[in-house]
């Protein structure tokens, strides 16, 4: 292990966070409240001398290899987690330490889960700054920093692979830099876009702006207890309609910006995307029907559910635990299939899924007719036997990781569907769960040890498993 | 697809169920019931018709590819069923013929699930075919054939490959035949010694045959009502050990026959398969210690359970529906576990947990030392990429099918626990499940629809997937 690069990387992320932290600082000025300005331009000024500390040992050697890529990510997803709960401990809004890592890397991981019954009387500033993290953690905190830094020695590719959500990482034009710039550029762009028709439905500035975060990070907090069910259906339409948006491969977007229609178009993981979308939407609207005023608003509430499950955002408008079993089940296994690879969201991803069947595919195919070779194809071109090997194995794993932590949380003593879907809401990064854990429930009666597996597993599922596996094997801190 | 050498082999195995009606015949005959002797004698009469009939075809060549294996072992096993199930409705004991097939699919499948509130008062002959169909779908119908018939070209290796449990066939001895007799003869020994074992515990002749044919198979058909529960312990404990021994893999037992005890102990699956059962036996104990009288009925009931569920067997000495979470999240997580490769017990299997444990272990390794070649290994051999690969298919085939029928059986309205584990009971083939589908209760209410469904997930589960797929696809039965 190549210690004092990881560490100068992670000085450069405790600069960036105490940039950002003076973000919700500036809301909390702007709302007078001074105790809360006060913590946040202290966390800031923390997070900033840490930062000038650790700048101080310099590297040696520039080795970046996958294992540095590796516990760089982990350890700072861990520490922008560590500093970003601070402000609600200081500030009281969450005493306890756990509980407030559980917010915290519940906002940094997109998941939305949230240990907080209530929120409507949280300080602005701390309101801000919750919705904030998912902005921060939905494009990546290492793409940002990619996005600056003119790195060198294989550390931009190993990060960027450590980091970015879906089998294998494209790279949009040949340098990461640049790529990472693009990302951040279509995602501040989309936010904006998304910020302006919230004004437009006569949204409040505040609550547009949280509500954007949310949405563009496919995070979930929200900052009414009631999450969007109150809202109008004109802002609960066009926030459907963004988190759609924003579980879409970002590479679409680069495409269509390049004015390749045909080839944005032609993505077989975003069409399965709308595929899936549209035939849940359709059999959950015909199934939950009766249960509201007409086609209507069975549809916006259909469309709403779907749209935030499947992008693993975890906004609700309305408490769909009270659904037929048969839209629940829908949800449930949406909460699996995830986002599109490349996007904001979390979840097993469209792509993985895509691979797998066609692997089953070729399977059978291959029992028919044993002496043709017909190789995997996505998009048209030929899937190489290593993306194939690594979505294998990242099954492997995450079946594993789900299996251990359904068991360790169970040790609470919940049922089974509260347990199952906690699990299944945090390793997604989707937010709510069902039952105790539904939208209109909160992950607080849950015990410190079982907030503290639901974190590795926010943070195992944000990470795709292998950076935080690696982490925590002995082997990757031995010296060199 | 060679269809008169498929047709041939059907026409063996509807002389084999025949022969095999016979017995339960003979039951019927021991105890005067007249009736069902003569419905028996008359599904004999009539399997042994269609298949001199079938017989008539004469195969022009002796061409048997992984298709024609994998056509004949899906065919197999319907028409098995089919002929199976008349009895049940011919008898009057399950007049509707949808719910007579789930009763014989689920009892050649071994695995157990009934759509019978009540047992006690079914003629004994029916009883005794329930049972004996768990026997007989045990160490599988065509390797029975295969032990029986000297055949050629290719269909040995390929009808076994699609009726063997587990990632890899491994033949004991050179010739297939042979493998097929030792086979079938571990197992004849090892049922007759359980039966032995019952009649000394004072179990009467009839009801220790049917208990011995439910432990062997790892089937999970009772004869009372309670299944196990009004049993003595003694008879509780010979169970819970035979059901152990029969998940086992029967390679273990030709080694100890072949005195090469120090390899019979080395096998990884057999020493991981339990481990599992000891640490799962330990929790459930403890966790359920408070509910019975002293430790001795606790760890009498784990034991049971956790024996009767990993070997997929499915009989039960209590109403574990009623244990805390823990416990019930334990059997579930056991369920999809499964026995070893090579026995009679259903589930995913040890040995394929094993290798998908082993892949994520060689990816960690790789990640830290990419330089470093480090293959999987099993029992000390290199995995060839070969069986890794068609693990990996199954795991993704198996989500997929169980992700489709999970949804499917939602539409009948069920809670999600019932829905959840009633799929994961019949494509595992365990038996009972929780809640409206546990041990106390059965799968009666379930629509015919919904029983379709498990129909297919019985047998897909019992075939280990593929032979089921590769029966729908239109180009399987393709002329060549």
């Amino acid at each position: 292990m190549n210690y004092a690069i990881v560490l100068r990387l992670l000085s450069y992320i405790l600069y960036c966070e105490a940039a950002l932290l003076l973000l919700p600082a500036m809301a909390s000025l702007i709302y007078g409240e001074w105790m809360v300005l006060g913590v946040f331009l202290l966390t800031a000024a923390l997070s900033a001398v840490a930062g000038a500390l650790l700048h101080r040992i310099k590297p040696k050697s520039q080795i970046f290899y996958m294992r540095e890529g590796f516990a760089t990510t982990a350890l700072c997803w861990l520490l922008i987690s560590v500093v970003g709960a601070v402000p609600f401990v200081l500030t009281g809004s969450i005493p306890n330490p756990v509980d407030a890592m559980f917010e915290t890397v519940s906002g940094f991981t997109t998941t939305g889960a949230s240990i907080l019954p209530a929120v409507e009387d949280l300080p602005r500033g701390i309101l801000f700054w919750r919705s904030f993290t998912h902005w921060i953690g939905g494009m990546g905190v290492l793409v940002f920093l990619l996005s600056l830094l003119p790195l060198t020695g294989g550390s931009h590719v190993n990060l960027m692979k450590a980091e970015s959500p879906g089998p294998q990482v494209d790279k949009l034009v040949p340098k990461v830099q640049s790529t990472a710039k693009i990302l951040y550029g279509i995602y501040f762009g989309l936010t904006v876009i998304e910020f302006v028709f919230l004004l437009f439905g006569g949204m409040p500035v505040f609550e547009a702006l949280l509500t954007s975060f949310g949405t563009a990070g496919t995070g979930g907090f929200g900052f009414r207890n009631d999450s969007f069910a109150s809202m109008s259906p004109y802002v609960q339409w066009v926030v459907t309609i963004f988190m759609i948006l924003f579980g879409v491969n970002f590479n679409a977007y680069f495409l269509l910006l390049m004015r390749r229609f045909r080839r944005a178009a032609a993505s077989e993981e975003v069409r399965a995307y709308f595929v899936i979308i549209g035939v849940a939407v359709v059999i959950i609207t015909a199934n939950i029907y009766s249960m509201y005023n007409g086609l209507g608003e069975a549809l916006r509430h259909a469309a709403f559910q779907v749209g935030s499950i499947i992008t693993t955002t975890g906004f609700s408008s309305c408490d769909f635990d009270l659904w037929p079993t048969l839209s629940k089940e829908i949800l449930v296994m949406l909460m699996f299939v995830g986002a599109c690879a490349g996007s904001t969201g979390g979840g097993m991803k469209v792509s993985r899924l895509l691979l797998m069947g066609k692997t089953v595919g070729k399977e059978l195919k291959q029992a028919l007719h044993p002496q043709v070779v017909a190789p995997v194809r996505m998009d048209g071109k030929v899937v190489n036997h290593e993306t194939i090997r690594a979505t294998n194995v990242y099954v492997a794993a995450y079946i594993f990781i789900f299996a251990a932590s359904f068991f360790l949380i169970s040790l609470d003593g919940f049922d089974m569907v509260t347990n199952f879907t906690a699990i299944a809401a945090t390793l997604n990064n989707i937010g709510p769960g069902l039952a105790q854990v539904g939208p209109m429930m909160n992950f607080g009666s849950y015990s410190n040890p079982a907030k503290l597996v639901m974190i590795f597993d926010m943070l195992a599922g944000r990470l795709e498993i292998f950076p935080m596996l690696v982490f925590f094997m002995p082997d990757t801190w031995r010296r060199f």
